[in-house]
């Protein structure tokens, strides 16, 4: 399988990473088609075509996926259903595997270590019961997660103290979950790579993250880092880009801890947040990287020419877009969302270091 | 006037200049509106919105300039009466004068002069007898351009020997006409200079330029040039800059003679295909810079990161993308046209130098 330019890539989903992968695929010369149920979305106003649909109406992905070379997604929220009529018409990449794995925390940690990498503590609760005994074997404090649809530290309740328990599990409504123990990290980093159709691996250097109530602030890139720290990194990755025969750009998030080894917090299997500096920081960003990956082309280059400083905006951060737009070293990028919402990400920035 | 991100700009015309132009406009959140005579155009299947309609409808032209916060165009020969148009319902950048003076090769030379800048020498050709008075005052070789609509090498006849007079007024079926005389130059250069609303003038690094049958091939930048050549062309672009109290990115296409010295070839009011190299080169490309001018933003940094060849893909050569995909100093840029043709721009490739 290899795309000719003029093909049609679809995209599920039709926010600010599918804005920027349509925008990675027109300069690659495709067109791109968007399926989202949002009304004037920030994918659709950069795009050939969008159909706008409820993500449960199979029959409109279907028609959808028919009418695209390849089908892709920007999130990893998409229902599995939804991925599965589309890849049973069109190719879809990556699979619905990944999709399977970060959808559900515990399937997600279980196939990490199962991978070899490791993660923090963690243990399955259905019931109280699984939350009391778990909170013995992992100590206070923890987390309690939703094992589906959480991002951006939705879906999370921090237990500090053991009688807690009945308290946070009310607070997510007894829904499936996950009681994680936590990590002392020194740091949050992240690796994003790609591996071809053909199964050949590259990565970008590690970004340096900062979060601020679960929702990333700041990232540095490329990160002050050791060989070691970096081949971890890039052997964590490969292991899992591997187990799940990946097409596309992946990324991990990693916890460094104080002795300076690896633990992985999360995978999204799509282009990321902490990736948005590849855009100024080299000459093929993730978006084109996945682009390339999902067409069947080869990789790009993943060298970083310049050392970058990501910032998100998030609310109403956008509002000093005029501040950032004086600052000759600041490069804008913003998602052309309407609404300005607490929490919402509008758009980033990325500021070059000389 | 400062536009707000989320604003519309209009585009009047809808190639590769008009899809570049796009896609940097919705990268710093705008929407963008285009306005084109052509079906499935290059800048239609990345903006959001598009007016198919011919130049002449001028309550079409109207209509949509309406609802754009600020009209531009990416080609030199938008009719003046359409931009007249436009620019009687909304603001358009650059304005009507720039364009008045790059279509008329004749208009264009004089007040390339006027403003101290040098020229080839040239003469008006209305009649056969005035082509050869003029033959007599420029000597041969000459070329007989029309004074309107041409571009890549279009109507144009080189005049090696006086007795081709009639022939080559006839091959230009008596248009309004001018004579230019050779300049023997050591090669082409450009500069791509942008103005903003409040005055600031901002100038890209030079390009040397190589064409072949009147079509830009090859261009190099940052140029090997000392820092005379670059003040002249830098001195050059501001005073015509000023002069039609610009606003926008103008190109200044240059020939160096031996002695070291510039003449002005020809000017166009628009981005150019000699400043793609500024995409992977520079962190604010031709097309932010362009944009940020006319939504009345402050111009971006201009400074080289990189060294870049930039290789136009004409006709055929488009075939050679997988090659060029091989290279990992190679940037891909497709217009996503349809249909290949000879002489037709399909893409560009910028190869960065380390």
């Amino acid at each position: 399988m290899r795309l000719e330019p003029g093909a049609t890539i679809g995209i599920l989903g039709g926010g600010q990473l599918g804005r920027m992968l349509a925008q990675a695929a027109n300069r690659l010369g495709f067109d791109v088609h968007v399926f989202t149920p949002e009304q004037g979305s920030p994918a659709e106003r950069v795009s050939a075509n969008t159909v706008i649909a409820d993500y449960d109406d199979l029959d409109a992905v279907r028609a959808f996926a028919r009418v695209c070379d390849v089908v892709t997604y920007e999130f990893e929220n998409v229902p599995v259903e939804t991925a599965r009529a589309a890849a049973s018409v069109s190719s879809l990449c990556p699979g619905v595997a990944a999709l399977e794995v970060a959808q559900d925390r515990l399937t997600e940690k279980t196939f990490i270590r199962d991978k070899g990498a490791r993660t923090v503590g963690f243990v399955q609760v259905d019931t109280l019961s699984d939350l009391e005994d778990g909170l013995l074997e992992l100590a206070s404090p923890a987390i309690l997660k939703t094992r589906r649809l959480g991002y951006d530290g939705k879906g999370q309740v921090k237990i500090e103290e053991a009688d807690q328990a009945e308290a946070a599990f009310e607070a997510i409504k007894g829904a499936p979950a996950i009681l994680e123990g936590f990590a002392s990290f020194k740091r949050e980093l992240s690796i994003i790579a790609a591996r071809s159709v053909e199964g050949d691996i590259r990565p970008f250097a590690l970004a340096e993250n900062k979060h601020e109530g679960g929702i990333l602030r700041v990232s540095h890139a490329p990160a002050e880092v050791d060989n070691t720290t970096r081949d971890d990194a890039l052997r964590i990755a490969t292991a899992l880009l591997e187990a799940l025969d990946y097409v596309g750009v992946l990324a991990v998030e990693l916890f460094q801890l104080d002795d300076g080894s690896l633990v992985v917090n999360e995978i999204a299997p799509r282009v990321h947040n902490s990736g948005h500096w590849t855009q100024d920081g080299c000459h093929c960003d993730q978006f084109e990287q996945h682009v390339r990956a999902i067409a069947g082309w080869p990789l790009g280059d993943t060298i970083a020419h310049s050392s970058i400083e990501m910032v998100n905006l998030i609310g109403d951060d956008v509002k000093d877009w005029p501040r950032w737009l004086n600052r000759p070293e600041a490069a804008l990028h913003l998602y052309g969302k309407t609404e300005i919402r607490e929490g919402r990400k509008m758009g980033h920035v990325n500021v070059v270091k000389r």
